[in-house]
């Protein structure tokens, strides 16, 4: 139970609960006044702040510290992606997440010339379905999504980092990015990961700050909570926390079927995330079903939390083969190292009684 | 006295301490799991603390919350003039922060051609000295900098708001930017101000947030802490808190030059932030000044706090008519809410201490 009294929270995906141990982490951030780029004690103890959170991240990431560049998250990490020169193409996988897609500089697949250079930029696991991609294990290899080559690999692991091992050393990938709030640290803060060596044209400019990549006065809060959540994610990953956040996920689905037997579960042939599950029930739109179950007080997702309001298109879905009737049936549940099996039934419960509801309207 | 045991922090330029009423709401705001962009209560219950802000924000920088687009800081903010479309020119202040002077199209301004249409960039009050410039009152008027003529008026107001009286409605700016952590707001997060009507393109792509302006998750926790400072901000400029502070800064000033005959105020005769003092002693290196004074208890600064390590041009105090050496030997002492008149006259009995020191090795 983390949604407060008397809801269930089940929308990780969206956005995970402060951790206990990123919250303290900032608490005592907000006690250091000074700005990291002030050489007096005050500016000293905030930059030791940043690069103490900079070594644990790295250690989350299985990269170098000084291949993390803080950013306000996984969306400004991106935009890395726009400052590949314009003779390359950046290819995005269909189903990555649009902050991603927003910097596709060549959507029709068929017709990429063998000329210029490619990027291939993908999410290493979708936020909607958690069904995990594998990168290519070399780059001259054969490539998801139709692409024949690239010279150059960017992930977004924002879903993945934290939930199952990966290491951004032994990937492949020239960039990544990721964001904080996904693995209990604080929203509004997560990093950029570039291949030590590599040079990437600066994602902000001004006052020279994370070695001329990211200019900006760093969240020296948001940082600090970010590396205690790093910290606290690799902790449950070695202790093996989110195995039993899978079997929560399995016992969730089985009963949910168990009740509702036409329920399609979109990529449970797949390799997934460990905590997400995605689930259509074609002609009962996702929205209404998210309604109904946060009125019966539990709070799950149709798909990204992005863009209030803007009723999506459902790209991904879509993309995945559902049609478009299906993919608007769609909901997603995503749970977390603190969803408890009482929390699970109780969602089960008051989602069978609905969909009871809905096949008596609609017959 | 706000710089830990028996240190004073007068560095309120480079960054604010953390109001209490700021620590207070980020407090709470950690508390609310949900994504600002989620339908259910959760999601709501985030984002109410974003638009709760906003207005906070717009009444300290009196324009409508409509026209607040939070960003991560002004760097960030300041990059909206990046996408200033190409046929313009952005004619930059030579005295403006690095953050602003980044984007600068046309840095020849006799060379600047009279086709083209001007978008004005400049700061309100500079952060290394404090000097005010008015912008012009008119579009078609007499412009600062030798600009003939501008289309648009971009303000960097960051080390303005919440310490002089400013109004975004009345200034016929088009744009403005402002970090909240210089107005005891936590440091990663920020605003750009957009002219009610005025069309910009997107700072970043992806979600769609911020009505399209500014895609990512919010930083909830941190834009709470930047609302909560900026009704306290706004309270204490009602309160004439700042009026307090400028008479410490004079009396300062004045113990200062009565030790130091030789010293140079930098702007002492234009109009200034009440809170900033600039002083030159030709020769006596201010980066020295600034270890010389953290060893004996005081945070000061030589310059602005940007990319730690890196030797500035003293590009500001140049482009205000200083020599070089007289430039490299600037020293800045800020002021704040909370600094005490005994705060004040330790640091001039340290400083003048050293000044001594220099004067008998430079003899």
């Amino acid at each position: 139970m983390t949604g407060g009294a008397g809801r269930v929270y089940l929308d990780w995906n969206a956005t995970a609960p402060l951790r206990p141990e990123a919250r303290e982490a900032m608490l005592s951030a907000m006690e250091v006044a000074g700005n990291p780029s002030s050489v007096h004690a005050e500016g000293r103890a905030a930059r030791a702040l940043v690069e103490n959170a900079r070594a644990d991240v790295a250690a989350l990431v299985g990269c170098k510290p000084g291949e993390v560049v803080f950013t306000s998250g996984a969306t400004e990490a991106a935009r890395v992606l726009s400052t590949v020169p314009a003779q390359y193409d950046v290819l995005v996988d269909p189903t990555a997440h649009d902050a991603v897609w927003a910097h596709v500089r060549m959507s029709n697949w068929s017709e990429r010339p063998d000329g210029p250079g490619h990027t291939l930029a993908m999410g290493l696991a979708n936020s909607e379905t958690g069904v995990i991609t594998d990168p290519p294990d070399k780059l001259d290899g054969t490539y998801p999504f139709g692409a024949a080559r690239a010279d150059s690999l960017f992930l977004d692991v924002t879903q993945a980092v934290g939930r199952i091992p990966w290491s951004f050393a032994w990937s492949g990938a020239a960039l990544a990015c990721l964001s904080a709030h996904k693995l209990g640290g604080p929203k509004g803060v997560g990093a950029l990961i570039v291949r030590d060596g590599m040079d990437i044209t600066a994602i902000q400019s001004g006052g020279g700050q994370e070695l001329g990549r990211r200019s900006g006065t760093e969240n020296v809060t948001g940082i600090a909570g970010f590396g205690a959540a790093a910290r606290a994610a690799l902790r449950d990953l070695d202790a093996g926390v989110w195995t039993g956040v899978e079997k929560l996920r399995n016992i969730l689905e089985s009963a949910l079927v168990s009740g509702a037997k036409e329920t399609i579960f979109v990529g449970k042939e797949s390799r997934r995330l460990p905590n997400t599950s995605c689930f259509v029930t074609p002609g009962w739109k996702g929205e209404t079903q998210v309604m109904q179950m946060d009125l019966a007080g539990f709070a799950v997702s149709s798909g990204s939390a992005c863009s209030s309001g803007k009723v999506k298109t459902p790209r991904v879905l879509q993309a995945m083969g559902l049609d478009a009737r299906a993919a608007e049936g769609a909901l997603r549940v995503s749970l977390g190292p603190t969803t408890t099996e009482d929390d699970i039934m109780r969602f089960a419960d008051a989602w069978l009684k609905q969909e009871r509801k809905y096949r008596q309207r609609a017959a």
